[in-house]
């Protein structure tokens, strides 16, 4: 059972200690990995030994903005997790540190990893949002690269402050954050504005294989397994795709279908009216409320049998009509 | 010859002044319709009668945002226009105000409107972060609507807060706005996360018309009118499809063709190594060096034939090089 502490005892557990490794999760994105740099950078300024474990290679846009970053080895008696919910999050890393856990730094409601101490904090939109506030109370000064960290996690886990999920606090942590010297014009070109030839030939197929029903209040789209493979497009790449045909006018209940082995992995995202996690619920998936997943077995016309009549009744469970 | 005055110089004006008529720019922005309304309704906490004039109609996502506005009539006493570099962007009110405009707020740096005065303040990414200092400075308190206003005319002139023109006074403003009631959620998903039906289509035809030249350095898509006329697709709505190109990572000049009445008009984006104004300057266009425009009568064959020659020798000019 993890203890629950406020960001002074965090501050306080942090202080103590040294040798500190802190761990990010597998698929890292821009927040796991924003914060584990930030809290390793504040961690050296403060004159401690720390080091970055990630499970997975840091991909070349966050290099980009991270800088490289050499294999430091030390062993740590420290151990922190930041933006980790559970333990299968750590992936390769999980038989290592599985049940090792000191401190857990994280933003997701339902976190299950099971660390000494866990300070969680679901109303921020990003993990970095904690970090900034343990790093503002540890006394660190921000410099450039501890600046640029921190924004860009909070940048690429709010969709560049698109979601509702922002608060004002975030945008002042943002301005805070450029004033320190993040390069934030860069950062989100970096991460916003450059998709690679490989996306968007996928995304060409994608679109291509675009299709109403419902009277355009669904939309569906199909991902093959032979298109990702021979784009060499890896999985958590395809996560911004799934959304794509929610996003179109009139469209209350978006589908996605990800081919897998021996059958089709459903993304479903809905608007106010419909309840994807309900949907998802009747084939064994579940979710949130607009966003819900499940997988369903068999060739693409047996998923589309199953899948279409389910949505049609959720659109009517939900008054929606169409000729 | 317009005298420039400053944000006090404006209050001023603004105080001593009734029956205020606010001008709009032709295919408005939420730039233009955000500062404008932002202001009307804080006049109109003044206790002043005021209206807005806008030569095209209040597309639907604008009002859905704002609200519908019903046309009210005065003969004004004193005309403000906002976020109107010239004249020409007048459209049809033209030659109703053209040379009868009291004031003049813009953040374009060259503004050729001839105002009797003029608040321009071109380092602010958005003429609403300059309309939120004036409400400020008028002492008028932020309501919600008053906000969204603000929060939609900044958001939508960064991209979300994405371009390099943000500071960190642009985030404090967006804070603000959203203690004061700014519905940024909603409005972030109206303003951006979603996309007509025809707009989907086009970006799909637009994908399939995407080819590589010179190693990759070079991305072309090609929008014919064929498209654009059966989907019904308005010309300022294809103004996001330009920057397309040159997202794709790899490539130094993006182009966009789109044909018009016996030729394509070029829309050239460019990174950092190739002057775009100058590629356009040798077809009697131009623009900044990373964002230009030209026309070029013929057929599509032709234009490929003039323009792809100068794309190279730009390129080679630049210092890149390829297989």
């Amino acid at each position: 059972m993890s203890k629950k502490i406020d960001l002074l005892g965090a501050c306080e557990l942090l202080r103590k200690w040294d040798d500190i490794l802190i761990l990010a999760h597998q698929k890292p994105d821009g927040d796991t990995l924003g914060s584990a740099f930030a809290l390793l950078w504040a961690l050296e300024a403060l004159g401690k030994r720390a080091r970055v474990e990630c499970p997975d290679p840091i991909p070349g846009n966050y290099q980009a903005v991270f800088g490289e970053y050499g294999p430091v080895s030390f062993p740590p008696r420290f151990v922190v997790s930041v933006d980790i919910a559970n333990p299968d999050l750590l992936g390769r890393l999980r038989e290592s540190w599985e049940g090792k856990i000191d401190l857990c730094i994280d933003h997701h409601q339902l976190n299950t990893m099971g660390a000494a101490y866990s300070l969680i904090t679901p109303e921020v939109p990003a993990t970095a949002e904690i970090i900034y506030r343990v790093i503002t109370a540890l006394g660190v000064a921000f410099n450039e690269r501890m600046a640029g960290a921190i924004f860009t996690g909070i940048s690429t886990d709010t969709g560049c402050f698109r979601y509702a999920s922002v608060t004002a606090q975030t945008h002042r942590i943002a301005a805070e954050m450029i004033e320190a010297g993040a390069l934030h014009g860069e950062i989100n070109r970096i991460m916003f504005d450059t998709r690679s030839r490989a996306l968007i030939e996928l995304d060409k197929i994608i679109l291509n294989s675009l299709e109403y029903h419902f009277g355009g209040l669904c939309a569906l789209v199909v991902i093959t397994r032979e298109a990702t493979q021979s784009l060499g497009i890896a999985d958590h790449e395809l996560d911004g795709i799934s959304s794509l045909p929610r996003r179109i006018q009139g469209v209350e209940v978006g589908l996605a279908l990800r081919e897998i082995e021996g059958g089709y992995r459903v993304s479903v995202r809905t608007r106010e009216e419909v309840d994807s996690c309900a949907l998802c619920a009747g084939f064994g998936g579940g979710g949130h409320k607009s966003a819900g997943g499940c997988t369903i077995m068999g060739d693409e016309q047996t998923v589309r049998k199953l899948l279409l009549p389910a949505v049609e009744q959720a659109l009517r469970r939900a008054g929606l009509d169409w000729q």
